[in-house]
């Protein structure tokens, strides 16, 4: 059938059309089915009904104009087409039967190149979540993800790479890990390198690397859920797609974090280090202890600015040094670099010389950064609040999940001038009227709206101090 | 944050508003996420972000603005909120997790209300296909189904109905089932009824009883699944809401249908007579035969047609006069009009005395159609084609689903006049050139689609019929 265009300047992420009732029921199809739209070539998009598309007319949206042309085409001819087979596939895995692995590819295939509609990626995500995958699947998957996204093949090897399973606050310790590792030569060309990828520090959902992982992660926020089979996937992905020869995976446990136990740790640890064996990578995992934040500072520029005042002075929380030469010791073992057991040792050394500072400033001078930035340049937001402890005694409760969120309304990642200071973690002692945290911010209303949530929900508890004062009606 | 409004006049089922992405930034929240609208009252709606709205500007869809006054407001207040409490339930599902009655009764509402979005729905549906839900949950899920919609409160009783859990073509005994009974008297005051509520030969989709379960099968139809749990719910609400007394339910077994074994059909069977007991319903189940159409029509005029030609002449498919005579002798055991075993052919003599067809026509006055109608009078498209018997012998292979498309094609059931003649069924004999099917339709577009459809990929195999003709390239 032929339609009059109707441009609908909205991007949907997918390949949208609307359609009225009637228009549909003539076609022969509902919301939710699929048509091919001719002009010169074809374009398959996913139908919406709505009374708001006169008869005649299709409603088109922004993705779909600018894949036909660069302009919108006046008319188009609307042709009814079925499901992309990778739909039956997620069927199937909600049936809890097998895939093999070119079905596994057309899915990863089709989420990358947005055929998928909302709705299909969730049946995906909800059925992985739920039954899982089986090792086999996992290690296409993976492979899948790496094979429709971009590589890169450096030419000097070995290629070290760390990784942070996340769900700790403030694990600034890249800062630390790479300048390490990087000064003791694992990374020789590291200069050619950043020239070459636009950095070694630098943020993988930025990179067209295993673009279906970013995809997925986008699909199942809304659900607040991370199947199993996709956590392991995606980390591995990203270290093949840059052809990681080692990988160390820092994997923090406890309360708060992904991974509550030590048990799933170490399950974890045994799943990876497989599926990387399987891929040619060699894996190794250190699990941290995670229900407290790494350092004092939560947000861009004051976690920089805590990262850098240990390279520049080794002055800084004991967390963050330890951790960070811990993981790098393990690298510079793997690497051979390290005799077995002396690499933190040596992770050590490497960042009381000096050499790691001085590698960093190369690696912020490739990545076009001033190198000769100190710690204290960096300055948080100018608007800044303290919550202070309402009574003498020890830290006993600390909600990590909180202190993100109010570093959040404050405007961090976002707004980089953003975030908290933690004055006292876990089992230090505080006097009353001595901050807990202090919140910074770029604007006075994003600090108000913090320090309100602050208040009223406390996400650091005061050994002795009073929970809630709830108080009788008194007399009416 | 206050920003201006820009209506986007399409409907898109939810309420929905648009994002320029920086301003979703700012506010702090995601496509996915929920704000409230604020201008003299508020509105919950569901973020996407697009860069075809303008920094400073909300596109507010249809619903929005029609819910929000007579005229979409110029500015709104928009203030990030957190999901519906709904949306932790479901992920109970997925962690199989057992509800409260309170908690089905918020996810049931929050669908009717059209507060969860499609992935959110497409969670819930994909879980409880995966884990299924307990004997209570179900329960539970049939009543908050029956108590979120409009319920009809009959003053005569027994009420007694008749459901077909479908899956069979041509399944047009509702049409002689109804009559036989009312004219045994169980449904007396039919003319004051059907004043009433419309009809009793009525489509349960066109009325607001259990709105939840038209909104899940809207939402399961892009992945072609149906939940059992809400199979069962689905049935046993329509009735409740009806308050029906007594309720035969017809299980078509076999191959291309729902319920491929007997098997299956029997725990179904079960299970709907356990839930009809919880909710005080008397429940029989009648396990049918359902690899084969029930008489020789599909598609609306000629399914009436040979339906009405029954029950003025008795002449017509055994398979229909069976099934029907069936169905409505155990409702009529039920309603204690006929003994024990005697049903059935108390319901052949309703229908040979005529006394079933004056009923029908009764109803059809009632409901405001010709009392006089004869079965000459309904006359199918105009357009029509035959696909013929490539050979003699005898049908060994019927393709239900096939001739279902092909009716589709035809344009049934949007084109009254389109459908299927089946001129031969399985085991029946025909002889090379007689027709195996006849195509009816409004439009010769589609009797042409239709046809091609059918000769490309025959619904129906006869005996040494040549499946396909496979020639060799011959000399290039």
């Amino acid at each position: 059938m032929k339609l009059k265009v109707q441009p609908i300047r909205i991007k949907t992420g997918k390949y949208k059309v609307v359609l009225n009732l009637e228009d549909a029921k003539e076609i022969g199809v509902r919301g939710g089915d699929r048509v091919q739209l001719k002009n010169h070539s074809y374009l398959t998009a996913v139908v919406e009904t709505g009374d708001m598309i006169e008869v005649g007319t299709v409603g088109v949206y922004q993705e779909c104009c600018e894949r036909l042309g660069k302009e919108c085409p006046l008319t188009l001819e609307i042709i009814p087409t079925s499901k992309p087979s990778s739909v039956s596939y997620i069927k199937k895995i909600m049936d809890k039967e097998k895939l093999t692995q070119e079905e596994i590819f057309q899915i990863v295939q089709d989420i990358v190149r947005d055929t998928l509609t909302d709705i299909e990626m969730t049946a995906f995500i909800t059925s992985t979540y739920i039954h899982g995958l089986s090792t086999d699947e996992i290690e296409w998957l993976t492979r899948a993800m790496i094979d429709t996204g971009e590589k890169i093949e450096f030419e000097t090897h070995p290629i070290m790479d760390k990784h942070s399973i996340g769900g700790v606050p403030g694990n600034k310790i890249t800062l630390l890990v790479v300048p390490i590792v990087a000064a003791n030569g694992l990374l020789d060309e590291i200069k050619s390198i950043t020239e070459k990828v636009g950095g070694i520090i630098a943020w993988g959902g930025a990179t067209n690397i295993a673009p279906a992982d970013d995809k997925l992660i986008h699909a199942e926020y809304p659900l607040s859920i991370d199947p199993h089979c996709q956590l392991l996937a995606s980390i591995m992905a990203k270290k093949g797609a840059v052809g990681a020869d080692s990988v160390v995976i820092d994997i923090p446990v406890g309360q708060g974090t992904k991974i509550p136990t030590i048990q799933e740790g170490k399950k974890l640890a045994r799943e990876l280090i497989e599926l990387g064996e399987r891929l040619g990578m060699n894996v190794e995992c250190a699990m941290t202890y995670g229900a407290s934040p790494v350092g004092r500072t939560i947000g861009p520029i004051i976690e920089v600015r805590e990262a850098l005042k240990v390279l520049e002075t080794m002055e800084g929380p004991n967390s963050l040094i330890e951790k960070s030469t811990a993981l790098a010791g393990i690298l510079l073992e793997m690497g051979g670099v390290a005799t077995k057991g002396r690499g933190k040792e040596l992770a050590m050394e490497t960042l009381r010389s000096g050499k790691a500072l001085s590698k960093l400033r190369e690696i912020i001078e490739a990545q076009g950064g001033n190198p000769n930035v100190t710690y204290k340049d960096l300055i948080p937001g100018e608007h800044k609040g303290e919550i202070a402890s309402p009574a003498d005694g020890y830290v006993i409760e600390f909600d990590n999940k909180r202190i993100v969120e109010i570093a959040r309304l404050a405007g961090a990642p976002i707004d980089k001038g953003a975030g908290v200071w933690i004055n006292r973690k876990k089992g230090e002692l505080v006097r009353k009227g001595e901050p807990l945290i202090t919140i910074y911010s770029e604007k006075e209303w994003k600090l108000d709206n913090a320090l309100k949530s602050a208040q009223k929900d406390n996400p650091i508890i005061v050994e002795g101090m009073l929970l809630e004062r709830i108080k009788g009606l008194g007399v009416i």
